[in-house]
């Protein structure tokens, strides 16, 4: 019962973020916009588009990763709210965000998507990020 | 162990929402706004912002009611994708938006925050899509 075999990346969430891990369900991405703290999980499931695709247990399991990415994110940037989204209206490929938001980001009230342009990382501190995300997760 | 007694629905959500009913969670609101259908998910527990805070059990059933809303609204609209999110940029009381998108909704491509002014039902439509809920919840 090997799920992933058929599974990859889609390649516009692979060419916007650094991997940091694969957790039992979900493949960890960090975003490279320096805007905001913001990881995506992508279960490692083919052909899934909507939440409501995944089988009950991979649900239940979605749910933990969620969980344990936004306790990770929210005890590494001591952020004022989670903002935890599966939308997909361009990238089809069921992905769940998990962004850390503070009130004087470059998006304030609004929703992260268009709101401001992506400032990719620098290269040294997208490293240390990823570093510190795969820490949080224990992908170390 | 009464968890609801101190529970009350933010006035904001009340004032832009119909009430559905409650599942075993959460209270089901029908959004006033004939844009999109659109579904918010309000857990009956008090003082919760982030999903993080629900207890692991609760977080569990939120996600039994996320598949069920997020079917009952596909099953209803045959939208074309399906949004979900917890964000609370403006309203802190932790609630989940399930909404039904179509490729030339209002939004478009965005999220739906912002993207174009509310646009309340007719009375009569609102009611009649509240109890198309209703009865898709089987909260009738």
């Amino acid at each position: 019962m090997n799920r992933e075999a058929n599974w990859s990346l889609d390649p516009r969430l692979a060419g916007d973020t650094v991997a940091a891990g694969d957790l039992p369900l979900c493949r960890a991405l960090v975003m490279n916009d320096a805007n905001y703290p913001w990881l995506i999980l992508v279960p490692r499931r083919p052909d899934m588009v909507e939440i409501i695709d995944l089988a009950a247990s991979d649900q239940a399991a979605l749910m933990l990763e969620i969980d344990q990415a936004a306790r990770a994110l929210k005890g590494l940037t001591a952020c004022d709210k989670l903002n935890i989204a599966a939308l997909g209206n361009s990238v089809p490929q069921l992905h769940v965000h998990v962004i850390a938001r503070f009130k004087a980001d470059a998006a304030g009230a609004r929703p992260v998507w268009g709101a401001a342009p992506t400032k990719p990382y620098e290269a040294a501190a997208l490293a240390a990020f990823v570093a510190r995300v795969r820490d949080a997760l224990s992908l170390g």
